[in-house]
């Protein structure tokens, strides 16, 4: 991930883009890439979309994981060290034995 | 990458919620995450809101993470591969000779 | 919808709230609620979801009217004189006879 | 409104669209015309979106009330009076000695 975030600051930076980007906008985007990845889902199945809309799922999930990093690295965090601690902290708070087949758990995650 | 997407994975096999997965739903949890990412940024500046929750915004990013990696393994496929290719076509439909600075341009990204 | 609004502004006025308004925050708060709503529907069948959750659901509905309504006031716009209009152009964009059982026609929608 | 929802309702069985609807479904467009709404703002501050893109935005604020009648319809409900009802339950909530001019309030809303 840190050669993808290279990639993108360097993107940025040889285009004199930064201006437009701060951290409020760049959660816009990301919403809005999230939006756009689901809209290859609606009015279908998810087995249909998938079957239809394969590559542009994938394309929207690169457009969202562009924007997730974009703004870790403006707010100087390290995204996947975030997601680690957090995977640790859920596996104390959904305990196997509690947790186990039970939809009602998985939506509170 | 890797790491992460097998904590996932195996935190998902030990409580059985595979079932309630399906690439559909993994969506519309990606992008709720998103909005709960967004909703930090609510009515203030950017700078207030990264003062202010900066916290919540991290915790909220590494959630979007954890759909991306979930949804990409679904799919079956490599979103940091996706998002290296989707970088070298960016920088061929944005050159910087035109892109530079520009706002227009920037928006159609 | 014109004595709503008439609540809603005058709810806002005398709170002193205007100053926390403007278009792109309200736009963002009417994608937020709208994000609400959709979470009754997270890892559910619609038909679980409507059952589970109606009364969430209708209060979310709610919810998204009442940021409908105050844009369309700080636009100065008649919102339901708009969509009468969009009405009109969509019998002429999908023609029953094209249209009929399409879901085709009805994505582009 | 009840006009507006009975030329949604009419539109729709013209086609025989009912089939492609579901309450989940429907709740997705919604989100995702919120979306599309916010998009006109998108790298823009507030006033700039308003003056280039004011059109749109009137455009995908129907869509959004167009999808909020036809949930209605759908749940069977009056979402006028709801909102009214909740209006009345934010007079209570949220008293003016307390809430005037607090954004910590009104974030809260």
């Amino acid at each position: 991930m840190n050669e993808l975030t290279e990639m993108i600051v360097k993107f940025r930076e040889e285009r004199n883009w930064k201006q437009f980007h701060n951290p409020k906008d760049i959660a816009i985007s990301l919403l809005l890439e999230a939006g756009e990845l689901l809209e290859n889902f609606q009015w279908k199945s998810s087995e249909e979309a998938v079957e239809v809309n394969r590559d542009k799922i994938v394309a929207e999930l690169a457009d969202v994981l562009y924007y997730v990093l974009l703004l870790s690295h403006e707010l100087g965090i390290d995204v996947e060290e975030a997601l680690k601690l957090k995977m640790i902290e859920n596996e104390r708070k959904y305990p196997v034995q509690k947790a186990f087949g039970s939809n009602k758990k998985y939506t509170e995650l």
